[in-house]
């Protein structure tokens, strides 16, 4: 359906490279939705033009620019920047429903079963499994519930300071009241999650759809070398993994994302 | 009610300690069901001594003696003894509904409300939360499931070689069925979970419920100075911690647990 996307944000040209290695694993599978990136001022033009040629939309988000509530809410509450940035994809009113993924997530294979669901619907986060993770969920654009949002946020803060936080403050009743809303963890597959229990992941990872590559340290921060095809500084244990999600990411921004850089 | 019960299992004399602290921890909360605890025979008589003062009933479970499909099954699986012994919380059908707890798990507050949850009913795992953590359970003793357990362990195994996996196989629509299934967090709080989302924790360990000392390292394995009341070998950042649950279970212990072992 042409009134339905999935939606991402990079504030700076190193999300703007997930965003691109991301965009170019929804269309590998084959999705049948459109593609929205988000993007800050920070983004350079160049990174803009090979997203643009990625996604069938690329919008300009300003905070600072845009003299709405948002712009408020950054006045008392600077600390939250790129999550007032974020809660823009509610301002995406010509869709009727969207999926919001983290720049730094990797599609394994066609998920557009997950616009069946509705808002708000998200995988649990592991580490405190009764919050869901905000790196994928189903939402409805809304006006209404984008100024609800930025209210909360700007009032009430965020319990980790990121956009995590605001919405299960906000979708508060997650984890005790629709079973439907919970899409399964396969969807929001967290390299932390192989280490902490890795006989489920040997047990059921082999259905992953989505990576996430949560923490600190992106795909984009490796350094990989296209003739060993190697990653430089990736742990011995992560790279005898199987299968090897990093690898996998590298190989995509090489061979679908580092063609268009160049035309550039 | 008399027909309801918690239940928890100690092999050895150290989970017998646990056991103990546990059990005191439900009579300190005021607890309206009984209590039972299943033993294996390496559980020595002092021990089985204190916990019938603490227990209701003190049961042995010798899978090895009972010439039952547990004793054929661990034929079959050698690997899984604990395992088996663990199941056999399903025969005692004397009650019409129980809630296992492991004997590493400490009650903060009065839980008699999970009686009002079906089997099975547990709360999600850290690490790959569609899965959920054995250490809390709701069940209905049966033998009809009792027998459907074990065949299901010998002919599949357990995909972690223990219980959580065969348990998981077994029930496993958790995930997506129902979700007053799933417990909140709070009933089967584990330590992990407070280092990998500490601001989660911050924002909702304070109704933690059931702490559960997951992992190798048990409260029995720390020593304890009772006249300094310190926990030797607790890293800073552990001591440091509000609530420190670690300093709760070996209080208890001291206070509630050493006077009756001084009896035997
Ligand atoms: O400086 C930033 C930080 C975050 N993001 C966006 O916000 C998401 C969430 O942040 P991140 O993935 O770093 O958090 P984590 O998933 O590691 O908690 C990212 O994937 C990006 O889409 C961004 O554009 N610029
Ligand atoms: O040698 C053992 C191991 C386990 N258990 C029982 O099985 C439960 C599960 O094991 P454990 O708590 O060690 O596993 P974890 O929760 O750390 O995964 C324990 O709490 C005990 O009730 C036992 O009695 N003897
Ligand atoms: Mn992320
Ligand atoms: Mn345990």
């Amino acid at each position: 359906m042409a009134d339905q996307a999935f939606v991402t944000l990079a504030t700076t040209d190193n999300y703007a490279k997930g965003a691109m290695v991301l965009g170019r694993s929804l269309r590998n599978h084959n999705t049948s939705k459109k593609l929205v990136a988000m993007i800050g001022p920070h983004v350079s033009e160049p990174s803009r033009a090979v997203l643009r040629k990625v996604y069938d939309e690329v919008r300009l988000v300003d905070v600072l620019d845009s003299g709405d509530a948002a712009h408020l809410a950054l006045m008392k509450r600077p600390d939250l920047g790129v999550t007032f940035t974020k809660l823009h994809c509610w301002t995406l009113t010509e869709y009727s429903k969207c999926v919001f993924m983290d720049a730094d997530t990797l599609v394994l294979s066609n998920i557009d079963e997950l616009f069946e669901r509705e808002e708000l619907s998200a995988a649990p986060d592991p580490g405190w499994p009764d919050c869901f993770n905000s790196g994928v969920f189903v939402f409805r654009p809304s006006n209404e519930t984008y100024g609800k949002l930025l209210t909360a946020c700007s009032e009430s803060g965020s319990f980790d300071g990121g956009d995590q936080g605001v919405l299960n403050s906000f979708f508060s009743d997650w984890a005790t009241a629709d079973i439907s809303k919970h899409l399964p963890f396969i969807y929001n597959l967290s390299s932390i999650a192989i280490y902490t229990y890795l006989p489920a992941f040997k047990q059921y990872g082999h259905d992953a759809k989505v990576v996430h590559f949560l923490g600190k340290v992106k795909p984009w921060d490796y350094s990989y070398d296209t003739t060993s095809k190697r990653i430089k500084g990736q742990s011995q244990e992560a790279s005898d993994m199987h299968p090897n999600y990093l690898m996998q990411w590298w190989e995509l921004f090489c061979s679908s994302v580092l063609p268009l850089m160049k035309e550039e």
